[in-house]
């Protein structure tokens, strides 16, 4: 930095140049393309994973006073217990396995203006727990392990545009929270750099436009979690020019003006603070870290650990053998979901501007207890056998409404390297002109702008809310 | 809220009147008659602070199992073991007690417009451990189980202000953490609110312009903690009008610049961001739970518990008698630091803008485990006998620097409530003309409009930066 640099005024940044990229999706040949080599890769190399008992897991044990699962290094992740009492929702009282992973893991998008397009070296990346075992992924996505090399393996590719000064500009670069129920505290590091300098090319690895990578969005199981969390913090401009044609033109046009600062808001984001710090502030929510053998409800056998009705997930052993990660063998703990979850954004023209509805969320493991969750999300196999009232919010409303209501629609999966077949049902609904603008308590009708100002910052948005603002933008 | 509610562009909200309030302080003779009702506030309640060893604490013991310390109700507070781990300075691990209070208190002014000027209605407040035992104070100062009167005494006086919807509107509400060295994720709400009632007055409450509140900030210990950080949290306007007459002419006017975002700034606020993701992405920084009685390094007798070497701070206990708290007498734990502390702000005009010199810094009890802090913040006792490379960064410089270049110096107390006399020294130096622009690692030239950016945030600011901003703030 130059002593007489010129002060900076606070541009709008990168913006426009995002939203070029992601209007940059007319060639469908690309998108074929890029679907036909990301099935290449899968294609080529090997890769095998079988669950196997706890007592196969090589360098992972059972700690003998606590029974945490850990891994003899002391570092990756361990299995811990987790008790929970809040006085938000039903249950006033609960303990769960966890996943205590305290290191800071980067996801890190390296892009490139190539034609005058900005351009996102995306990765083909098998991990273990993936539906379709290799997915879009961003260029790294490195946990502090890897960076360390505590595997042995390779050291992790094209990480030293992100480390390195002076080889890229940082465009985006914010901790984000993960699956507050599954994790404890975990947050990684959010980021895009732009590099100007020829990047040597890898077969694992492809150039592709933010347009791209918003087509293979909308399939099924194509672009990972990890993906879609940095994409989600990407600032996007107001698009110019004329929405796509379509069905629905109304609600292009109106999600376009939610990207705007100067169409408005139903609710000024002065009150939206205050509406997140109220919500916060007025419940309870206390943790306590257990021992995994003092966790109430919970069994472990050879080969699982389970609750005691089979809801929520379990934790299993799983053997991974591949030839596109960092080794090629190894062993670990997963932790696997029973059923599919669901994620859904309702979402509503008011005054000619798309607003979704947020639900503020406590999850057990979040740092500060409450984020910004979609406007329903759960495992709806949770609830079989519960009494009505036990039903999430919305969630009767979301299974029932008709096709035509709905905006977005596929399964994605979530961290392929901590959870087996985690998948996840993402939609997108526009409700009726009747819906009700007034909230239920806990919920609030925000703009896509406002949600872009508040992905600046951490812990607002949660992963699955984070996902979901990802797949909307694949729709402007 | 109206469904038919028109949309709400986001603009500047109440920053110009907040900026009137800290403007009208021409008046010399309202803050005599302030600082009078301040005195004969203190002389007209009995209050009596004596320490007793910890075996004459009423509903207070150490924990059979754990030597943690704590309330037979199970609220209130802990004192418990701390674990610090982390590679960020020279001490890679150390071992603490620490108060655990995970509740969220409430630090409200409750303001109203009187002649025009937007008035304060500021509480001459008694705590156990200040200097001065009364001291200026928020209009309500409450852990939430004072809001359920766990202490069975008064309810909170103007409490319903706060709580009630429809009484005021709010114009600031943001969370924001406390002492990380000596509070364990601590953190209160800092809230404003505006009614337009007829309030009913109180002999031990006064209306004040925030010019009023920010003369006497400039005397030793009359304005509390909590008032400072909700201080610091109003989003001033830049001021109109001509600039104080004084011999720091140019120093006010880019004060004033530093408060308008398009003067600009050395860093883009993008930047900023991403140095303190960076910063807190790169440093390790694990803590763990221990039982107090666990505590290396720390060693207990009947009155106090201390450290081995004297440093840092002791764990003692107190028999409070009073006139003006919610009962009339109590006993309970407090926490005294060992020698005054210094929080030192260095700023410096960068192209006709003055900035702040922060400094990302960690500390065991945050969260996120980095906030920013004052250029410098330490115990300068605590480095007595230690070789001179540990000592902290612009000690010797704040300690050195010639009277002309100090713009601001006050001692102030910190947290009354669980303090005792821990008292800090404030200071603004406005360092010379060939000081470098050039940053160490960790340390960033923000602009105020930068800060009070991140101030609408939590987790930003630590409440030592954040005094400071306040003091910076009474110098416009």
């Amino acid at each position: 930095m130059a002593v007489d640099r010129i002060l900076t005024p606070d541009g709008p940044g990168p913006s426009a140049r995002f939203t070029e990229s992601g209007s940059a999706a007319e060639d469908r040949a690309s998108v074929k393309a890029a679907l036909a080599w990301l099935t290449a890769r899968r294609d080529a190399h090997t890769f095998e994973v079988v669950q196997v008992p706890f007592a196969e897991l090589q360098e992972w044990s059972f700690q003998a006073d606590t029974g945490n699962l850990g891994h003899h290094s002391g570092r990756f992740f361990t299995v811990e217990g987790h008790r929970v009492h809040t006085d938000y929702g039903k249950v006033p009282r609960w303990d769960q396995p966890i996943i205590n992973q305290p290191e800071i893991g980067m996801l890190g998008f390296l892009v490139k203006e190539i034609d005058g397009v900005l351009h996102c070296l995306m990765q083909a990346k098998m991990e273990p727990g993936n539906i379709n075992v290799v997915q879009l992924s961003p260029t790294v996505q490195a946990t502090r392990s890897n960076q360390k090399r505590v595997h042995r393996g390779s050291s992790v590719r094209y990480l030293e545009y992100f480390t390195d000064p002076g080889r890229a500009d940082v465009l985006v670069d914010v901790l984000q929270s993960e699956q507050g129920s599954w994790f404890l505290g975990k947050r990684n590091r959010n980021i895009v750099v732009e590099t100007a300098e020829d990047v040597q090319p890898h077969p694992d690895y492809r150039w592709m436009t933010i347009g791209d990578i918003q087509e293979l969005l909308r399939l099924d199981n194509m672009v990972n979690m990890d993906a879609r969390t940095v994409l989600s913090c990407v600032p996007f401009a107001r698009p110019t020019g004329a929405p796509p044609p379509g069905p629905h033109g109304e609600f292009h046009a109106g999600l376009r003006r939610s990207m705007a600062p100067e169409e408005g808001s139903l609710h000024p984001t002065r009150s939206v603070l205050s509406w997140f710090t109220d919500t916060t502030a007025r419940h309870e929510l206390r943790t306590e870290r257990l021992p995994l053998n003092r966790v109430e409800g919970w069994h472990r056998t050879a080969d699982t650990i389970s609750h005691a009705e089979g809801r929520h997930f379990s934790i299993i052993g799983a053997r991974v053998t591949a030839g596109s990660r960092e080794v090629l063998s190894w062993t670990q703990p997963l932790l696997a979901p029973h059923g599919v979850g669901l994620a859904a954004l309702l979402v509503r023209n008011i005054g000619g501007v798309v607003h979704v509805l947020l639900h503020a969320r406590p999850e057990g493991g979040f740092p500060h207890g409450i984020e910004l969750a979609p406007s329903v999300q759960c495992t709806p196999d949770n609830y079989r056998g519960l009494p009505d009232d036990h039903r999430p919010r919305f969630l009767d409303y979301v299974t029932g409404v008709p096709r035509e209501r709905v905006r977005f629609d596929a399964v994605q999966s979530e961290e392929g390297g901590r959870f087996h077949h985690a998948e996840c049902r993402y939609t997108v609904i526009e409700v009726e002109e009747d819906f009700p603008v007034e909230e239920p308590e806990g919920y609030q009708w925000l703009t896509l702008h406002q949600v872009t100002g508040l992905l600046r910052h951490s812990h607002y948005l949660n992963v699955q809310a984070r996902s979901l603002v990802a797949c909307l933008h694949s729709l402007w």
